[in-house]
């Protein structure tokens, strides 16, 4: 996507340790404009998949997820980060590593609002080793529902988990993927075609 | 605002302790078309105050104020909830008090996303004991931003928030204002006028 990958050379920021800083636009402070072109541009890739779900995590791929789904037409349902594990049976759970903030963590979601009638889209704001995405996926599984795809805004192609989510037969259809930062130069080289 | 409490009478669950759930249509599974006419009515309340950034706070705020944000065409910036306080001097922190779950934690934004040019709208899901709120008006303060107002999608008014903001002199407008909620019944009573 031309328009994103753009906003990624003018305002992204590449730091120490293949650390991109989109937080001026997407993370941080969000473009509700450029949502708005993410959101028509995830309803482009997978408007013949009957989507009826849109699933995302907290927190920055909630606003993403609300965007997009507008021109769904669908309901929004994020997994929350927890704590201690729900023990009463009434939530999907699932386990997540973040690299970034060095912890474990479970993911949960309401088993009210994921069932076997519904064909969700995973949407999420940067897909790097998997682990979120992993989780995600997880869920929908465990839920019986079916997994229609994974929609992400900027992926870093350098890293492992887009193999690994589509080595798992996920579709993933990343908006941006960035093969290589220059931390010295700031310059970032996106994947084409 | 009719259509919001219909939708709280008819899908809101009221549960021991004063707890009203709202989880299956506002902050755990979203419906956007919902959030869509929140965001008209948090416009037609705050058009002619030439807001230029809407202020939120992870997770639940997110999405209420990037659909929100589409109306008044200005971007969203999210506080983050944070466990230790940065301390390099780039952020603007406050200290909230989370009654729900039982903690104080830290809410930070950068010091990039608000300053003394920005006219600012504070959007929350709930307002009850206040503290959330409360931590996110010193921030606007201490950025030396103006506070135009708060807009909340539902106000507990049995509970001290609304009336400790307000008594600090912020102009509150909450789109449905719990008055009583009979734990027995399920039945939800709302302030009129």
């Amino acid at each position: 996507m031309e328009l994103l990958k753009e906003r990624i050379r003018k305002d992204g920021l590449v730091k120490a340790g293949q650390v991109l800083k989109v937080d001026s636009f997407l993370n941080h402070q969000m473009d509700v404009e450029l949502l708005g072109e993410i959101g028509k541009e995830f309803l482009r890739l997978f408007q013949k998949d009957q989507v009826n779900k849109i699933l995302t995590i907290e927190a920055s791929g909630i606003g993403i997820a609300c965007i997009a789904a507008q021109y769904f037409q669908v309901p929004v349902v994020f997994a929350k980060k927890s704590k201690s594990k729900n023990i009463d049976g009434e939530v999907f759970t699932s386990r997540v590593e973040s690299f970034t903030h060095g912890r474990v963590y479970d993911i949960i979601v309401s088993k009210k609002f994921l069932g076997a009638q519904d064909r969700v889209l995973i949407i999420d704001d940067f897909l790097a080793k998997g682990s979120a995405l992993e989780g995600l996926c997880k869920l929908v599984k465990d839920s019986g529902a079916t997994l229609v795809g994974a929609g992400i805004v900027i992926e870093k192609g350098f890293q492992e988990g887009g193999s690994l989510i589509r080595g798992q037969g996920v579709r993933v259809e990343s908006l941006a993927i960035v093969d290589h930062m220059d931390e010295e130069t700031g310059e970032i080289f996106f994947r084409e075609g």
